[in-house]
């Protein structure tokens, strides 16, 4: 099944965005690029650049937007701010996201619009749309550059939240019984070396143990731990008491 | 307060993605930039572009990774893909994004590090680093653009989950009276214009009345569709009746 999702670029002017676009398509696995009315120079431009090729090979240009959009049945286009009245629901990208999601999943054809480097969509441009999405950056700045803007849509659409769930994915930690194996050598080093005087050897221990324990061992290191405490004690035994 | 997040660019070799790295910041509102043993030539370019500038010209360049992350507690690195025994958790951008929200909501400082563009952080890199973070993006493809994967990040930290809860702000839709008034006035015309044949007027008004509800109409464009529909009455009356 082809790609439902259709990334049209308005008048891009910049070959090293159109490529910044596709490269993006590539890197989160959409394939469908339009672009309406590209400046030539800029298109052939990027068609020549070595990243993501087959996307820029197979890109298709349209005279019009509605040309570029007759086949969707949803057109959602991107814009900096709230800068003006848009007439359409404005979204920030999260939840519009979620719709663009929705309605791709049924493999009903949509478009995302991006605007010309320096002007953004024109108000004409918009009026194509059903809706318009905003990516939550700083207003003051105004706009985002036009391949980062792509990428970060793309990177939404393709957002699992539901990996966020199993984020925890914590290594094996150490067992009791190696713990208190540590514990030990750890305290036998202390006591050769001198760190541990004769009248507090035993709240040292517990001190020691609790040391130990906060340390959040992972399994795999034990023996290493276990190894390089033994070698310090070998190395100590080889010293001449005073 | 100082932002707390450092964006530390391993030696970074493209002017033009040191700027994109910059904007990306100042689009989400992130300003400590710093960079590790950058090709001096780029960094130069960097800060003669007009982007974020203020981003570039605070910037700080150190010799080492060490140094760079020296005050932080909490070191993440960036990765493309799970290539080899990496030594510390990887995790996803979901996730990682909670963990590094986590760490820096309390003020405490936390480095975010990407490699060169050429070849990522290498082994020693990451050596540094508690944990590292991949964009989901197709493995197939390799690592993404520096600028792009440093906005998708920032763009991560600033996502609200939250956001997507209010998602439909839904226009305030048609009182039935209006829709009423709609679905007489389309009667109306459809009668005047012979679309509607005598014998079925009854099933065409259940038709029509049902089709102006499938609508979905926004209250505000409601006497736009009123005066419509009588301008159109009052050319027809117009017409002579054959």
């Amino acid at each position: 099944m082809a790609d439902p999702l259709r990334i049209v670029l308005v008048a891009p002017r910049n070959p090293l965005n159109i490529g910044a676009a596709a490269r993006a398509m590539s890197n989160f696995g959409f394939n469908q690029m339009r672009l309406v009315n590209p400046y030539e120079v800029a298109f052939k431009e990027a068609r020549s650049a070595v990243h993501s090729q087959y996307i820029l090979e197979n890109a298709e240009v349209f005279p019009t937007i509605a040309e570029s959009v007759a086949d969707c049945s949803l057109v959602a286009g991107t814009t900096a701010a709230a800068r003006r009245d848009l007439h359409v629901p404005l979204y920030r990208l999260e939840p519009a996201g979620e719709l663009l999601r929705g309605h791709l999943v049924a493999g009903k054809p949509a478009a995302l619009l991006f605007g010309s480097e320096k002007f953004g969509l024109s108000n004409e441009d918009m009026s194509h749309c059903h809706w318009l999405l905003r990516i939550p950056s700083r207003e003051e700045h105004g706009s985002m550059n036009l391949g980062q803007a792509v990428a970060i849509c793309l990177y939404e659409l393709r957002r699992d939240a539901d990996a966020a769930a199993h984020r925890f994915e914590p290594a094996p930690t150490v067992s009791a019984e190696d713990l208190e194996r540590i514990t030990s050598l750890l305290l036998d080093l202390l006591n050769r070396s001198g760190y541990v005087h004769a009248t507090t050897t035993e709240s040292t221990e517990l001190k020691v143990r609790r040391l130990v324990r906060r340390l959040g061992l992972p399994a795999a290191d034990t023996d290493t731990w276990l190894g390089i405490f033994r070698q310090i004690l070998w190395k100590i035994g080889k010293t001449p008491t005073p």
